[in-house]
């Protein structure tokens, strides 16, 4: 396998075809196909997700794939940021349709002429809704398996709120669920407040959530938008107040894609292959017997065990492959814990357990595995947000002066915030700025023109 | 609410509007938008489906929405059989596409093409796959909800395997998964294999299950389809077998589609609304409080403990609404069980059920939910299928001359098979053949022209 510190990206597309995550043969550009084991960990994210935005009284629905131009074009800034990048249905059949349909790049102009219609008074608001669907981008730059591709996996979330102060409490709601998240993905982040010029086309300000990849480089993971009433404004969502006059709703989205997946392969992943948080493993405890008498019949006894507890358990039964080659193969995969089986646990009724993210073996009891498994399973995504939290720290420096925006990593300094400051460092260092960083209250002078400036980061971006 | 006996169309078309399943006025013709309660409905039918082939070793991939044309056009009279169907893409950005793509109308295309790079050997035999995901027809025909529309909620197994029969035994094993899922929802059926016009573009025989809904109309509602070495040998699918030749491999398909949704509402709804199979329901049980001293926190009780053993239950605290108000509102939306709670409750320790399918209330001891609610959701779906199969019976007529064919409902009758004896019957009475019925070897002497026949279906269909 690729070594992982020196050739990342090398690393980064083996890993992902030897573990059989997704296939980039098929025949059109920039489209791969999910393989059954990607599609299962990117699944679990998924219900990851569902699970995060549900209990906070988000509705899945399920919107058309396609959009008229005319429900695009209702509108100013937004289209404009998407226009040379979408996929457009010019025919049904033989005919050349009446109007030009777009497979869509993002939902707000399909969703939005519902808002108008669903959205009467105050006592419809708030209104939360989400979907998981593909949207679609006619990608000019070069392509990357779960990182920039053309037709992505997409989480959207949509609100829409009586005030702005609502908007803004559902803004941090949003940090919440991140947090939750996040924790359970074990990925570090940087809140970042976009550059105006940088921010999603008829946002009022975007903060994302930011992480960095063993290559030095940025990947933004998931986004936050405040949209004020600069689409309800364009797509007329308006609502009765109990004042009896009528107001444009406030609106907010949440999106993110597979792209977090493509931070838990980087953040995570070895030299021996993927390493996979618990929470997304497909299999979280692969057992292995080591052929010998009454070994199978125990081993098939501990699975029953643990599937019991709902821990996603197997018992690697292939004739045909040894123990060794069994341990490096789940390895490769990023199964979490691997629990051997030989005549001597057998006889004295013990597992024994190797945990991928953390060296030694441990042996206990038989009878104890309910509460040892789950338990192991939990520090072992301690130990990986350490670990990510310690790789994140090493590729974070803070800078005083330009010269210092090269090492390879992320770049705090000290930023007046204009475009031509971001432009110069950009120009010297080929990294720009990811924004302000929202959770800090810094001060000083810019690093560029000396002017007063905040907190703000900078990097080399996916 | 419309009368279902009378005018089933518009009693179908007004429950989904009232229970809020899905908003045809979304501005693109031919597709809605899937409204929360409907979008979790069809994902509970969704995860019914995913046991029952997860369980068979089936494994969930997810192929591009895109299609090349030349992928497309490999082949024969598949794509005959659906190119006045086909949403064309032809523009990215403001560019031409060097090659036109088509929206999925189904997978083999897109899937054999890999399906050629995977299979070497007949250690890669059997492969089974799956996807949930959206297809594409540009119907030209009047749509309907669920029954007819332009974007498909469509569940699609792709299987390859080394000899036919090893095909056919999987044909089998399909009927064996349809008739778990079909038990579940509570839908009785037949198995017709569709004649050869009829059948599948590109399969050696097509196999539907078809259903009835009360206006007397078929709808099939699943399709098994034989390929033989019909598509492997276009798409060059060939294996090495352990004699050190090749071999093309047999393959078979199996679809389902939010068809299914349409047959639970068309034949278990009644004039008071939904009624929904405990399996599929959102909410399985509703908690409706009728105020008093203690009664929320009893009721917030009962809803932890059903919750406990994973019910899907919720009490309707609303403020603003009598209990006779939610009483309709809750039947309107198919829930299958209801429990009301008042002081008397309260201080007998007791709760008291109504079934949406079955007359009268049953009070039982509040220590005793845990075993008699999932006891009482059983025997809901035992009833509702009784019920379902009184229908079906109903709708089905047995003729003995073609006179015999203008009763609304299903015709069996013995056919010799032929297209001009099914035209025959069409053209004097609107019903053509669905096919030969699987099940049935009786034989006798064709309705139409008095050659030798086998038992046969004759409907109209949606």
């Amino acid at each position: 396998m690729e070594n992982k510190k020196e050739n990342f990206s090398e690393w980064y597309n083996e890993i992902i075809t030897l573990a059989e995550l997704s296939d980039k043969r098929y025949p059109v550009k920039g489209m791969n196909v999910w393989l059954p084991y990607g599609w299962k960990i990117m699944s679990l994210i998924d219900s990851i997700v569902r699970r995060a935005v549900d209990k906070r009284n988000f509705q899945e629905v399920n919107f058309p794939i396609l959009i008229g131009r005319s429900m695009l074009e209702v509108e100013f800034e937004h289209i404009r940021g998407f226009e040379n990048e979408i996929y457009w249905v010019t025919k049904g059949g033989k005919e050349k349709l009446e109007e030009e349909l777009a497979l869509r790049p993002t939902s707000e102009s399909a969703m939005y002429p519902m808002f108008s219609l669903w959205i009467r008074s105050h006592a419809d608001l708030p209104l939360k809704i989400y979907q998981i669907v593909s949207v679609y981008r006619y990608e000019t730059k070069h392509t990357r398996s779960f990182i920039r591709i053309r037709e992505i996996h997409f989480f959207e979330a949509h609100t829409a709120h009586a005030t702005y102060e609502d908007a803004e409490a559902q803004m941090e709601q949003y940090k919440e669920i991140w947090r939750e998240i996040s924790g359970q993905l074990c990925l570090p982040y940087f809140y970042d407040q976009r550059p105006d010029w940088d921010k999603f086309p008829g946002a009022m300000y975007t903060i994302a959530f930011d992480t960095v990849l063993p290559s030095g480089r940025s990947l933004q993971i998931g986004t936050i938008h405040q949209y004020g009433t600069n689409f309800s404004k364009n797509y007329d969502i308006k609502y009765l107040k109990e004042d009896g006059t009528f107001d444009y709703a406030h609106q907010t989205t949440y999106g993110m894609s597979e792209r977090l997946l493509a931070a838990i392969i980087g953040i995570h992943g070895d030299d021996k292959g993927l390493v996979l948080p618990p929470d997304v493993a497909p299999i979280q405890v692969i057992i292995i017997p080591i052929p010998g008498a009454g070994v199978m019949e125990y081993a098939r006894d501990v699975e029953n065990t643990l599937n019991s507890i709902n821990i996603r358990v197997k018992v690697d039964d292939r004739e045909n492959y040894t123990p060794g080659y069994k341990f490096n193969d789940w390895e490769m995969r990023g199964v979490p814990l691997r629990i051997e089986i030989g005549e001597r646990e057998v006889k004295n009724r013990t597992i024994t357990m190797s945990m991928r993210n953390i060296q030694g073996k441990v042996t206990i009891e038989r009878s104890k595995i309910i509460y040892e498994v789950p338990d192991m399973l939990i520090k072992i995504r301690e130990k990986m947000m350490e670990n990510a939290q310690k790789v994140f720290r090493d590729h974070v420096f803070r800078a005083t002066k330009l010269e210092e925006f090269n090492r390879e990593g992320l770049i705090t300094a000290f930023w007046c915030g204009s475009k031509e400051c971001s432009d110069r460092i950009e120009a010297e260092t080929e990294k720009s700025a990811l924004g302000f960083m929202v959770d800090s209250r810094e001060t000083g002078k810019c690093v560029v023109c000396g002017k007063d400036g905040k907190m703000a980061v900078f990097s080399r971006s996916y």
